[in-house]
């Protein structure tokens, strides 16, 4: 833990306990920084990280005072429920639409679904591929065939071990990119007219998938801080018989919620009792701003019934389309449609992978991402709070690089979204995470580009162009 | 073009003009080397060649004459032709036993699908790799999405150019292998219940996809020379709707077969009346003996119907996993359908493909791996022609690096494989290469991989093996 991360969990520790109490004004920086004994900046930053979990405002020319909800922009109360509805997916167009304007490198990428590629390790990345390409055994495009290469994947298990539960190796496949994993899940454990659980709202490749494997949606509504709802889950599960649930535990995209464990646990239960299997997404599991990181779903699976999907893309290595599953009982079907489909990753990105992680510095790396992201989103949060009309609310998540935003009341965030294009913005607007393209008044933005003037801008931009866009 | 292949040429030339006839002894290597002064050498090489087209035989302790079938082993004549059947397939857990086993480094690698690794310039393909690597721009993540490597992409467009026929650089995705190439061919054509024409035998990654897709396949029978038979074929769209048509036009995967451009180009004509899509898998076409590549049928394409998938897995780089689809008319939902299952190819094996086509050096690489492949077929052959019991029937294909043998009438591919791999020898029993499992007579040998006592000895004991599995 660094120090700044110790002086701000000291603080929030008095404040659970009652020593500091609401309104409480805190001590200056100067103070803090005395009596501490720890520099100015560690206790900027501790104020900082205790701002972001809403635990202590700051007052312009005033100081930090311990909250009651004195902030300008109030967090994002749940989505109306809407009760769990089958349904047909269509929305790959839209998708398309918008997921093609990010990739132009002259619009601001608020809508991006990728982090910043600057925020990664890529020359030590370089250097270990520089190495690994001039020094590769010949006969290792052979020996990395799916499941893929051994050291990677026993580096993965270490992993899990490192969590606090275990994988065993031999469940592991190796993918091309989490996405691939989450396809070949689905594809090992469902055929065309069945119902696959969803939350909602819900990431976009989940419903495109759906669409194109000819499945239906049941989309489970799902707390802005806390996931999927259980009770609505274990009525759809009663009501429809789901071939599987497919839902992201840890940072959900575009929620940012974070399933307390005690829910992940009962939530694995409730899958095990009617034996669905998970298809569990947690490609952000690593990029969490509390002490430590947040276990998936699968760390309570005592069946094998849920398949774990991940991958380096958002946490190490962008473009190595390197992701994995452990897959439980389906690994060895999984396997088989990965030989058949798209036979194996390519053995250089994956070797590369395997060394830099046994080289160690990963922990270091993910550790310096995380701080960095954290202080992206409260630049990004402080900012909003400044600028965007009142009658927002938005999500403050514990980790990745999202927020999910609902404008005021009558907002048309599809016409926000192609005003702000046609202005060099791009963002993610509510309706493609939606089977029934709800969230019209929603939008997700990413924090994960290094914060400059020219994004500040365009949030002032966002800001204005709002009031425009309400019905 | 070598001076070994000029001489050969021009010997060739003799035969077809009549100036040398059937059964005329040719002049020693000594009188030969003289004569035409070059050394040794190449005159053994051209005559190898010509021995290898089938133009002339060696006679053992007498020399070499024009050849009328005095090979000890008749050429494989034509299968037995079946009516074309619609039929379900069940062929998978047949293919992955028999796959796994050839992964054994330990085991001689008869039945595997992939040539030796050692063929490949992994050396400078390495450095690319290591400068590629340590030089990428951060952005590329983004950039290199599907459809592709811009650079990579121009330079496949170019090779289509230097083959003779142009293709849209907009057309091009890069895929994970030519394998995810017709996996997103199928899916952007086909919907489970349809039929697709294949050719039988056909490579067994077609069947897969085909019993993986709940799909039915229509066996048209193939020539083990010039593929598949339009007679068939033109019967098969008339009684039957396909979907669309998957086949190999270059070096048949496991027949070896060569269809004559004019073949190629009624093949494409009757697709067209018929408006039925074709998959063309044109993973060998780089590797051919004669004088220059064949072309693909999809040189003929008028109507971007043709969806022609290729890799450099087998002729450039195995284990980078690298390949594309020019897909006409199809292009965009296959890029969207790549976009939705795994993203995009790595960033740095496109990027270093690219570099490398760039630099040149390829046609030299490639020219020596055809002189290195067909050194080894004429070796294979030869031994199988000394050793193989009466009985035997081979192809002599123009390309590739796979035999398909005829055994003796009621030999048992199946128990014969079986018992290979118990002496530590794969081969590829052919009933893995139809949808009927027919061709419980055939094998297919991969001479792939460099010639060897090892290898010598195991076509000895396979040879040895052959009469114990006849029923």
């Amino acid at each position: 833990m660094k120090k700044y991360e110790k002086l701000a969990e000291e603080i929030a520790e008095s404040i659970r306990t009652g020593v500091l109490r609401k309104g409480d004004k805190l001590p200056s920086v100067r103070q803090a920084s005395a009596s501490h004994a720890v520099n100015a900046s560690t206790v900027f930053e501790a104020y900082y990280l205790l701002e972001a979990r809403g635990l202590i405002t700051v007052k312009e020319r005033s100081g930090y005072y311990v909250s009651g909800g004195s902030s300008t922009l109030p967090e994002l109360a749940a989505h109306p429920v809407a009760h769990p509805y089958l349904t047909p997916v269509d929305v790959s167009e839209l998708v398309f639409d918008i997921l093609g304007a990010t990739r132009n490198r002259t619009v601001v990428p608020l809508g991006s679904a990728f982090p910043s590629p600057l925020l990664f390790p890529l020359k030590k990345l370089g250097r270990t591929m520089a190495s690994i390409a001039q020094h590769m055994d010949p006969w290792s495009s052979v020996r990395d065939l799916s499941p893929g290469d051994e050291n990677l994947r026993r580096q993965i298990a270490v992993r899990y071990m490192i969590d606090g539960f275990s994988v065993p190796t031999d469940d592991i496949v190796i993918t091309n990119g989490a996405l691939e994993a989450l396809n070949l899940c689905l594809a090992a454990v469902s055929k065309p007219g069945d119902s696959i659980l969803i939350e909602c709202p819900t990431f976009y490749a989940a419903l495109q998938a759906i669409e194109r494997n000819g499945l239906n949606a049941i989309e489970i509504p799902s707390h802005p801080k806390t996931g999927v709802n259980l009770d609505a889950m274990a009525a759809a599960l009663d009501q429809h018989k789901p071939a599987a649930c497919w839902l992201m535990t840890n940072f959900q995209n575009p929620l940012g919620s974070l399933m307390p464990e005690d829910k992940k646990q009962a939530l694995v239960a409730l899958l095990q009792r009617y034996q669905v299997p998970l298809i569990e997404d947690d490609v952000y599991g690593e990029l969490y701003f509390g002490q430590q990181r947040p276990k998936p779903a699968k760390a309570f699976d005592t069946e094998g019934l849920v398949m774990h999907c991940s991958s380096f893309s958002k946490c190490l290595a962008p473009g190595y389309r390197v992701g994995w599953v452990a897959a439980g009982r389906f690994a060895k079907t999984i396997e088989r449609i990965k030989l058949t489909t798209t036979l194996a990753a390519p053995a250089p990105v994956q070797q590369t992978l395997a060394a830099y992680l046994a080289m160690g510095g990963y922990d270091r790396h993910l550790r310096a991402l995380r701080h960095t992201l954290l202080m992206q989103q409260i630049r990004f949060i402080e900012t909003i709070e400044q600028v965007f009309p009142a009658g927002t609310q938005l999500t403050r998540p514990a980790g990745g690089y999202f927020l999910w935003l609902k404008l005021p009341e009558g907002t048309d965030a599809l016409s926000l979204h192609q005003h702000c294009l046609e202005l060099g913005i791009s963002i993610a607007p509510g309706p493609m995470f939606s089977a029934q393209r709800q969230f019209s008044e929603y939008i997700r933005l990413n924090y994960g580009h290094e914060w400059t003037s020219e994004i500040e801008q365009a949030l002032h931009t966002l800001a204005r162009l709002i009031p425009e866009h309400i019905r």
